[in-house]
């Protein structure tokens, strides 16, 4: 086994007793941090700085420097899968991700394939060893991919949509070209999580951010359905090591409990619901990583910590907690407040042992 | 008690028995159907329309002339009572509604008052009196207001936002004055609903719009609160008849038990949650408005009728179900489809009878 100095956050996922409860933040290497704005600054661009091994290393770590966090991960986008399909991945200044080609005609859809990821997505695992070595074995390092449903939005829609129209016009009407592009999509993320498995990751997270934009019908068959087949085809141990899943539908707290026997180790959840009913709802049979609303931390560091003791007080006293926001740390946040947040979990759980 | 042709709107959200399953859309005079897009333009603006008695009566009436549907709704805006308030209601071309002076010091927050509805929103009462005339006892008229939150959400940010990040920071720093607005916003809201109901709107509606962004912590605090103080200032009766309300907190899935209970008559659901599970949840405490997604309503005539029979099916025989959309309708919807979804509600029931 591989030398891990930190590995609480792996064992909370695993549901095993740790001293205090592990926290890291979505999106905790971003746009909040001065040095990460210097160094996208650097890259020239959004996308440059994912396709760079070397920046993509440099802004993981950096949030670490800052914070006692628990884990690291990669600095990436979900849309790299698409992109290594060859629909063309751009960033439009101040407009979020779009593709040059999206998919828009039959023959595109049964023309898909899923990419080689240790071709076309060389990149990623090339950081995934980098930041490896960076990490030295101080805190253990997450991997990432959208669900295909989340993936498949953005392919149809060509970006973000506030209507999903084109995606659920093409679902309703057409679900046979629909699931073939979720099909392959599935294919695609699961090779790719087990290629960054395979390159260093310790840990893998499916976003499956836009399913909640579904009804609890369409999103059994159009989001679940493969969310259970990529934990299906998880690569789960690697260096003598167990390596952790989890599953984040944004929205999904109705649909927790299924979310709960897809097959993942651990749950993501939002801020919408109250952590203690849905860590009573799953009872032991998953971790629950989440669930302070973004939005706190604009509030005082005073505030941060008593909200963050309000999540810790609702999940209770178990095993089987990973601290995190329900959401995407927002730009806007004083990075003084996410110190205060740091230190008030570790403190928190402190108190009890 | 004054005539109403077709009173299974209102038996439906008393959970009565019924023929067929009622039906209305929310947003059903909108800019799907050409001959709103022409008033509107005749108008000059959508608040010229909101503001002028005769138009906002006219375009009211567009839909009941081409579907069969078993409500009128008041044509009208949830900014009609900050804009009251004095905060300057104007909607930029292309980017929603604005305040020209949003709450943003102590001393605005402080000095705000509750608009008398029958001077500052004269307005609103003319055209429900005008809309009950024209309607001559043919279906019931539904009136409206915001949330105390929805509303206070927009008089903070200014406008829409992505990330309540305003109003969020003012909730979590300054809770004292965040229930000031909420406090002196549920005065306005409960006075402006008796006035509309006074001048002959038969049943009302507050649309929670963004009491889904909140942590259900939150959301009972900012929220529900407020919603049930409405709830019991609610004018009862009028005409002899019971007079319903409808609270729809959209992405309220997870707190429908306490929307049950917090004194309306009937509960709307958004499309995320299976409508038969909420009806399990709830029984018959209230009656339950949804829940079929918008976005199937961009699909074929034959999809739309399966998707219908699908929430009517999942809801059961049960009495206590108005049929509607989980959200409003959207201006890309081909209007054949809202057709071929009021025959299909219509004709479902019927088989049962």
């Amino acid at each position: 086994m591989s030398r891990l100095d930190n590995d609480i956050f792996l064992r909370a996922l695993l549901r095993e007793p740790t001293p205090h409860t592990p926290v890291w933040l979505m999106r905790q290497a971003g746009r909040y941090l001065p040095e990460y704005c210097e160094t996208r600054k650097r890259a020239g661009s959004f996308l440059a700085l994912c396709k760079s091994p070397a920046l993509a290393c440099e802004v993981t770590l950096q949030p670490l420097a800052r914070f006692d966090l628990d884990a690291a991960i990669l600095f990436s986008d979900i849309l790299t899968v698409p992109d290594a399909m060859g629909l063309g991945l751009y960033f439009a200044e101040g407009e979020g991700p779009k593709f040059e080609r999206p998919l828009r005609e039959e023959w595109e859809i049964r023309n898909l394939a899923a990419p080689d990821p240790h071709l076309e997505l060389r990149y990623v695992t090339d950081a995934v060893a980098e930041i490896r070595r960076a990490l030295n074995g101080s805190v253990p390092l997450i991997g990432f991919a959208g669900s295909p449903w989340t993936l498949a939005c953005y392919m149809v829609e060509g970006g973000s949509s506030a209507d999903y129209r084109r995606v659920k016009t093409l679902a309703y009407t057409r679900p046979d070209l629909m699931h073939h592009i979720l099909d392959v999509t599935t294919q695609a993320v699961v090779a790719y999580l087990n290629a960054q498995i395979e390159a260093g990751a310790q840990a893998v997270m499916v976003f499956d951010s836009w399913g909640g934009a579904l009804s609890e019908a369409a999103w059994r068959e159009f989001s679940l359905a493969y969310l259970a087949r990529i934990a299906a085809g998880l690569t789960r141990e690697r260096e003598g090591r167990r390596v952790p899943s989890i599953v984040f539908t944004k929205g999904g707290g109705l649909w927790l409990e299924s979310l709960a026997d897809s097959g993942f180790d651990a749950v993501g959840l939002d801020w919408t619901m109250d952590i203690g009913r849905a860590r009573a709802l799953v009872g032991n049979r998953v971790a629950i990583q989440g669930n302070l609303d973004p939005a706190v931390l604009f509030a005082t560091p005073e505030v941060v910590a008593a909200e963050a003791g309000r999540v810790l007080d609702a999940f209770g006293p178990h095993p089987g907690h990973v601290f995190n926001l329900g959401h995407g740390i927002s730009q806007y946040t004083p990075p003084e407040n996410v110190a205060a947040l740091v230190k008030a979990v570790h403190r928190h759980r402190e108190k009890d042992v």
